[in-house]
């Protein structure tokens, strides 16, 4: 049964409004999704992350296995259980991870090798282990292994890539079709679309995992160093191939321009690290625009955090006051970055997905990132 | 007027329960005050302060007035308003960092003349200067400047020491008596009495300051390193000097167990990094003992933190997980410790203070330490 509702369609763009169902609730699209790599989002609680609005957290896999690894997370009955979170996870198959290792890894058809960036020790992921262990997880949104391809990367390289990654796809399908979910709620498996930033490839990839038919489709393979023009041009050609009654995720994307701009060319889920880490290194994400909130300029500024973002960081405390929590190295300073960062990331889609509903999508989007952009640092 | 109310006095022992008014509300003693050094107490939202009990919390002057500084503080209307925080504030006089920072300080007559830990400018601290200060942050209640003698000292040390500590304290009430609060909200100023172990010492300080009259007054110079048993018998002597109508506060104390013993010697407020400190290093204080939540016993155990303590860190998260975060170094392992921990402190005073109503002190207190020493580790 299909699990995503398609709501609206904007006349103007392509983007969409949609409802993603799953056994721990729904996800209406487009939504961004906080990234929550080693069973928590960093320096925010879980009932923070519901309390900001978040409706799906993402997990990765390779770190959770590394660490509290299956055995743990098998015996506290799956993440969900074991974090205290009771809405949607996504994870992602680890693959990712294993390629940025670089040195410590090692691709063979059977699927990948590598060691531990906490010990050394080696293991390996092959497309029937990350179902496995997502399984373990008991994530409700299982992302396929793949081999994201770096960039730049030859023509060449990308389609034997891109035919591996088809190969796995099969493999991750079958492994995904018979075994079963360990939890007692429903799990489905996305397929991602690779292929570099050559169209033909994206168009076979596309094309051919379509015809195996997964639950979602994702953008692999972007936000990895091309120019954001690029980008948009190979987001904007995949949505055209990518099926209108399935949910489409743009892996790893991105900046607040970023996620607005591929709103518009189709794109229902977004996940990114950037609004967590940069956080922590005290760069805000505000209506406002992007600010270093380490800069003397906010020394005796008393203005809200943001006062359109609705948390209780972004309401409560002051420019000044985040400043000097940042100077003085202070834990709660990030905390209330990272709060109002995720609340402004929520908000982004939230409204994204207002204006795509009432019809304005066009206008609000190119307004908002011309006044971003304009503003900040 | 007399701002302490003394509600119920033990039969059994010397504890005793009673109200101090503030401007910013009611601090229901025997209490614990959160240390809040910079502005923030590290790692915790000041609404979950509020949430777990928190009645008022401290700040340390030298810190403060390194970072953010007089003029931040003047402009944003005081700590209160500064860090969004609206129940009492205590703060110290900074003479207790000041003397930690050994060779960076020099105390003459006039006052301390000190070196910055941060960029080793040179400051003054004097009785009126440390009043002036403390007018800037606004705090509810205003600690003087004394000298905190070092364990071990000799009897003519501390004798010196005692007699600068009462000079001082003359020049700290002038100073207080001869100037205004800044942000309409009253302040009052306590007394501290001195006098290292020597108990003629410590009577004739007590004695002294309670005939210049202060809203309250302190015990200083323990917990620096002496035997838990020289500092009990301390505090039982001073408490009977000490006046029954005005609030008596134990500085820098302690454990759960000191802090139960001190209740029963008649100390009604307390304040001590060991919580939050403590829990930044993974130990826990909980209903069960005193723990280490690295300890590998932990991995599997899917226990709540702590059943018995109201906040929601205690309640909704597992040993399990908290080890986990804790092995991970994630920043959320630091914030459900130090919730916990802080929640354990003040359910131990709050209880502490139903017992002392029922009359039933005696009896839990020697439960308490019993159960308590003889769990955990």
């Amino acid at each position: 049964m299909n699990k995503f509702e398609l709501i609206a369609t904007d006349s103007d763009t392509k983007a969409r409004a949609g409802v993603l169902q799953t056994d721990h609730g729904e996800i209406e699209t487009p939504i961004f999704m906080p990234v929550g790599t080693q069973g928590t989002v960093k320096a925010i609680e879980q009932r923070e992350l519901t309390e900001i609005g978040a409706q799906v957290i993402l997990g990765n896999t390779y770190h959770l296995y590394l660490r509290p690894g299956e055995e743990v997370l098998g015996q506290f009955g799956g993440l969900h259980k074991f974090m205290n979170w009771d809405k949607p996870i996504l994870t992602d198959s680890g693959g990712y991870q294993v390629f940025s290792l670089k040195e410590l890894r090692k691709i063979t058809e059977n699927g990948v090798l590598f060691s531990s960036h906490l010990d050394g020790s080696k293991h390996t992921f092959t497309p029937e282990r990350v179902i496995e262990i997502q399984r373990c997880i008991g994530s409700d949104i299982i992302m396929p292994l793949d081999e994201c391809a770096p960039h730049p990367c030859t023509y060449e390289y990308a389609k034997n890539s891109m035919e591996l990654t088809l190969r796995w796809a099969m493999r991750n399908k079958e492994a995904f079709d018979t075994s079963l979910p360990r939890y007692g709620h429903e799990q489905i498996l996305f397929a991602i679309g690779q292929g570099s930033v050559y169209k033909d490839l994206r168009t076979e990839c596309l094309a051919r995992i379509v015809e195996m038919d997964f639950d979602g489709y994702a953008i692999g393979g972007l936000a990895v160093g091309e120019e954001a023009e690029i980008m948009y041009d190979i987001v904007n050609h995949s949505t055209e191939i990518m099926p209108k009654n399935k949910p489409r995720y743009l892996m790893g994307v991105g900046t607040p321009e970023n996620i607005v701009t591929a709103i518009g060319l189709g794109v229902d889920m977004f996940d990114c690290v950037m609004p967590t880490r940069n956080a922590r290194n005290g760069t805000l994400f505000t209506t406002k625009g992007k600010i270093n909130i380490r800069n003397a300029k906010y020394k005796f500024n008393n203005e809200l955090i943001d006062s359109e973002v609705n948390s209780y960081a972004s309401q409560n405390f002051s420019l000044g006051y985040l400043r000097h929590l940042f100077m003085a190295k202070e834990i709660l300073g990030l905390q209330l970055a990272t709060q109002h960062n995720l609340a402004f990331y929520l908000w982004l889609v939230k409204t994204a997905r207002e204006k795509i509903l009432l019809g304005q999508y066009r206008q609000w989007a190119r307004n908002f990132i011309d006044n971003y952009t304009a503003k900040g640092f």
